[in-house]
């Protein structure tokens, strides 16, 4: 055996047992019984504890060593070569991180996660700031351990977003903020102009579901290598690039919650399912980063999924299941209406607008806490005074304020803004896609997603992890990322449904 | 950390691998798309060589031998004692297979089982041959690797059913075939004094499933800490004491498939359900045999669920249920037709009486087979035969004969008899659990199952695996095991449903 080849075996064990995990995960999450929650706590964390052994063993650094030697003759973006220089990554990281700070971060997580349940029941950010300040610290411990070049947080962020750097993003946020605030403002002065209320009649669940797997089969994932299921919180697990699965939720007063739900995860699901078979078994058989995967989702749940020319094709469909709520609407009313803007408290309930603004917040926020350059005893009212500024509204409590989201008790920090970059990235993908296939847009009009799905695996899905976020977009689009694509699109976009 | 602390994290990783793997496998036999089968049976690959590896470490053994020391001053029926016991009992028998054997096994049966797929479909007993050959080979080879006192046949048998002999089988199942032979004649003669044609109309899904579930209720199988799915081959799979799932399938056209399945597996699903906590995590969480496992469910299924007792309750039920397929059919009527007996050639679909006798032929066949008393050319033959002497049917094909189990094309020699050891075990137990609470027998005519079901918690699911079978058949009958009151059992009721 050559040493690649023994390597690709060490890795491949360690994606079996990732992916068992990730199994257990789906498990939880759709049909375990409650009386399964500490065994199943106990089966994941040894799961866990085998693959990171594995991961940090000296075997697996000297294999790698050898193998790099192997594929020297290959050129850099052979599946071989990036191969190695991931699973370097993930074992220098992994290695840099001291196994009783992992445990430590593991612990104050699962009790931030516990203290900020009751403490967003009661409204109470006292209760829940010593746990949050004990996961800030260890998240200053954890930069430290990892490294970085230019600020701390840069090495929280490339966990999530690899390569990408704090004063990029903050360069390219304030160009956002700059765009979004005013567009915000002047579509808040016209809220009243569109209504949303059909969305909000009684629509019967199983419709609901039967519409979305329609929308599932049209858009081209595939049910023999995935399936919907539903659970408390929609998510996308991949267990093998051959089996893709998504849940939803559905609520029968709110038509969009499992509809967009649907679309978003598909979104997800799409790009495992397209990521190449040959990678199966190793560490490039995932997404590139957070941010690449998050516009893939954003992509088939907004540009696509909000357009006009999707529902074109669709609404006859909806109103044939739900004739009764939506023989008298419009396509053009029902347009508008599932594009309804209107500055909000919830990050989650926010519109394509709006949406961005709370993840600066946020961004902004935990850059701060961690460069200490804000105390936790005055995040609640910088968090009230950013929503202030950006959104024109105030939250009257913390529940609907700064104790809404579980990240940060949930110790993510560094995670907030990779949703923004997929938001700036799906842009710029769909975009040079259709420059390339302008018979896109009409496709979409006839219900049908082949040339756009087959863009999108040629030019992201395929390539899996083998390359930086940065490098994929570039190599996609020709483009660095940045924010003038998206604002363009809104601005297009918005300023014709609120006649701007 | 005492030496026995150190050995129980130990094992309770091993049993957190098991456990992860048999949600896996769950998984697959449920829900998972078929594109997912590849990378399942890696992954399954990975955990069960983790597993094994861990077990048959030497520091296993070190540590089994320190802990031994440590609890030398406990009784010998104490769970830390126990404990050390089947741990050492694992681990010898793990030790003494070489890994290459577990390899060809495994191959073999991988291999055996796709070879008789199609040789059950075209009735060509040839086209196996080979394939049963080598699995046949490869189980005497592991059977001296094993070791055995008397004779080559124990060592498979002690994997199902520990501390059982051949002999002993052979001693009661001799007794048994005397007496099952000619009730089955007896009967056979009768056959059409009994019409089963109610079971055979149309009874929808939804309705056989919501009065399953009734019954589940009612038996005491704990939904908190289980549940119910569909599957092609119904099981019981346990991840943990407080998470043990059975599965089911459903005919419309034949009533007693969905019914007494879920009865059955209800049984095995109790035992596991009621394990004492304090296995939990050790390799005591479990049954203490297939044998001590099936009487459980056939108990739940036959003694329970085929009684008269249990219809005079659940009968109206069923009936308000299915009211046009019913309405006519008196209780009477339908508890003979769930009791109909006929000498038929496929074991799974054979009744109380006749079963017992598919299942004696086939250890029979594999004794002779392993001790090499049988030539695989004479097979077929010898099956026809023996289906000739004891049943007085005889196939007309191997695929209704010979080719009719997947076992052994699936590498299972040395399990068959534990089906019917399960048979006469259940009878013993129920005899018992009647005599020192006789209101047992009212209870059930109410619905309500708690005495049994306590009594069954007490004397045989809270021990898990501590005890071997036998003795404890012993400590909650204060019998041997032994066929005279399963033979009993059924002389009386068929005695009285065919009026003998």
């Amino acid at each position: 055996m050559t040493a690649l080849e023994h390597l690709r075996s060490k890795l491949a064990e360690i994606s079996d047992l990732n992916g068992a995990a990730s199994v257990l995960g789906w498990d939880q999450q759709t049909y375990m019984p409650p009386g399964g929650v500490t065994a199943r706590a106990e089966q994941l964390g040894t799961l866990v504890k085998l693959a990171h052994e594995k991961l940090v063993s000296d075997q697996l650094g000297a294999l790698l060593e050898a193998a790099r030697e192997e594929v020297s003759g290959l050129s850099g973006d052979s599946d071989e070569v990036c191969l190695i220089r991931v699973a370097q990554r993930d074992y220098d990281k992994a290695r840099k991180v001291p196994s009783t700070l992992v445990a430590e971060l593991a612990r104050a997580a699962s009790l931030g996660l516990e203290v900020w349940v009751n403490a967003r029941e009661t409204a109470d950010f006292a209760a829940f700031k010593p746990a949050l300040q004990k996961i800030v610290d260890l998240h200053r411990e954890l930069a430290r351990c990892l490294g970085y070049e230019e600020q701390l947080y840069d090495a929280l962020l490339d966990q999530y977003e690899p390569g990408m750097k704090t004063s990029e993003i903050t360069r390219i946020f304030s160009e956002l903020r700059a765009g979004l605030v005013p567009l915000a403002q002047a579509i808040s002065e016209k809220v009243a102009s569109v209504d949303d209320s059909v969305l909000r009649r009684h629509y019967a669940e199983s419709q609901q579901w039967k519409f979305g797997l329609d929308v599932l089969e049209h858009f081209g994932y595939d049910f023999a290598r995935g399936r919907q299921d539903k659970s408390v919180h929609p998510f996308t697990t991949s267990f093998s690039v051959n089996d893709v699965r998504i849940t939803t939720r559905v609520d029968e007063r709110f038509l969009p919650t499992a509809l967009f739900g649907t679309l978003h995860e598909c979104g997800h699901a799409l790009y495992e399912q397209g990521i190449s078979q040959n990678l199966e078994r190793t560490p490039l058989a995932s997404g590139a980063s957070l941010g690449i995967h998050e516009s893939q989702s954003r992509l088939w749940e907004n540009l696509v999924g909000r357009s006009h020319g999707f529902w074109k094709f669709f609404f006859p469909q909806l109103q044939g299941l739900f004739s009764e709520n939506l023989s008298s609407t419009s396509l053009e009313g029902f347009y508008q209406a599932i594009n309804r803007v209107e500055p909000s408290l919830i990050r989650v309930e926010a519109d394509e607008v709006t949406y961005n603004l709370h993840v600066l917040l946020r961004f902004e926020l935990e850059v701060d806490l961690l460069e200490q350059r804000l105390s936790l005893d005055d995040l609640p009212a910088a968090w009230n005074g950013k929503m202030k500024e950006y959104l024109g509204v105030v939250p009257p409590n913390n529940t609907q304020g700064v104790l809404q989201d579980v990240h940060w008790a949930n110790g993510l920090i560094g995670y907030f803004p990779t949703y923004s970059l997929g938001n700036l990235i799906s842009v710029q993908l769909f975009e040079k896609a259709q420059r390339q296939h302008p018979s896109i847009q009409e496709e979409i009009e006839k219900g049908q997603f082949t040339l756009l799905l087959t863009w999108l695996r040629d030019h992201v899905h395929l390539h899996g992890k083998k390359f930086l976020p940065a490098e994929l977009v570039e190599r996609a689009t020709g483009q660095l990322l940045q924010a003038q694509p998206y604002l363009a699109y809104l601005r297009r976009k918005y300023s014709e449904i609120y006649s701007l």
